[in-house]
């Protein structure tokens, strides 16, 4: 399977402000086991803001996405600006605020949320592709909004607000728990709710693991 | 196994200038899916230096180690200076150059570094007690410079200069790879090379299950 290109697209490094740094390390951690050619890809673009994950407050630190992103990367990620639909078979997206707060202000605006330019070309481009994609967490929302009006099926696991907003883009949301995957075959999407439910990080492993093998298989 | 207590402590947040987060992270996952309960830790200090995971360059910024590590955590972490080995039944030390930066200066003074104070209070409590102790990839320089002289066997893979400054702290290193452990049953120590020499992060995770496993056999 070293033939599969398999795109990761991170959104910083950390739960609160970034890219949920369990969720791209497993994400990794099984697309390697299932020796796919990963491409690690972030936009080159500021964060919203910082959180100090200690104490949750707003620092008043400036950070770049592509560069704390090239953190969980360990320096062998890209400017996602220079990767077309055309370089990748398959494209993942990790959870964490990151993506509801730099990839997109879904976090903020819901159903009425910006989405950052460049992420909307390589999603848009790999549907058009029928590329498979997957997306944890709270990146369900920021892909709904992408493909909003087509009716697409996602899951966020439990959170009715995130659920009903997902609702209001036109698409559906199926609950589900963090040790389960929702697939739409029909548009090559699939979907696990990670810690947007997961009690512990093996319980996010189990969904991400699954929903790892599924995207291998699609491709 | 959840009355098992494992402390994991932390160097910050990135291989270049903190704790290793695929390295951290997969001790995390392995831990929990072996129901480990884990008291995740770190010093309260100032980083020695902040690096650009993505050029490679020094920053003018300046972060702290507890703060930053708390992204790894998810925001779940202790001040390493409240923690005793009363409260643990082993310890693991994930690797990353914040091992030898900020929790010691090994990466600049080799044999001859110094170890933060907690760091080494922590550690000789814990070999005082016979708790089991894990350490990865250059995690293992700086236990041998707090046990110098004790001839404890570790392992940070093949590199030659770390092997040769382990041996001049006055301890054995064995060479191995990063899918194996090496085992110091005399003293409850297992050490793995992980990143030191692993070429992908599946080679990491294989070193770091085992030796996971070893840590929650022994306790």
């Amino acid at each position: 399977m070293a033939d599969k290109r398999i795109g990761v697209l991170l959104s910083g490094c950390g739960v609160y402000d970034g890219a949920e740094i369990h969720e791209a390390t497993l994400t990794l951690y099984f697309l390697d086991r299932a020796s796919a050619h990963v491409i690690v890809m972030a936009p080159n673009i500021p964060q919203h803001h910082v959180i100090n994950h200690l104490t949750g407050e707003v620092t008043n630190e400036t950070r770049n996405v592509l560069v704390e992103s090239a953190r969980i990367a360990r320096g062998q990620i890209r400017d996602m600006a220079t990767v077309t639909a055309d370089d990748l078979d398959a494209i993942i997206l990790p959870g964490g605020f990151g993506a509801a707060k730099n990839l997109s202000s879904v976090a903020f605006d819901g159903p009425n949320a910006r989405v950052d330019p460049e992420v909307s070309r390589l999603l848009l481009a790999m549907v058009a592709a029928k590329k498979p994609i997957g997306a944890l967490c709270i990146a369900p929302a920021l892909l709904s909004k992408v493909l909003s009006g087509k009716g697409v099926t996602l899951t966020i696991g439990t959170d009715e607000g995130v659920a009903g907003a997902i609702e209001k883009m036109g698409n559906r949301h199926q609950p589900s728990n963090a040790d389960a995957i929702v697939i739409d075959s029909a548009n090559n999407i699939v979907t696990t709710a990670a810690y947007m439910c997961a009690a512990s990080i093996g319980a996010a492993g189990e969904g991400i693991e699954k929903l790892v093998n599924q995207i291998m298989k699609m491709v």
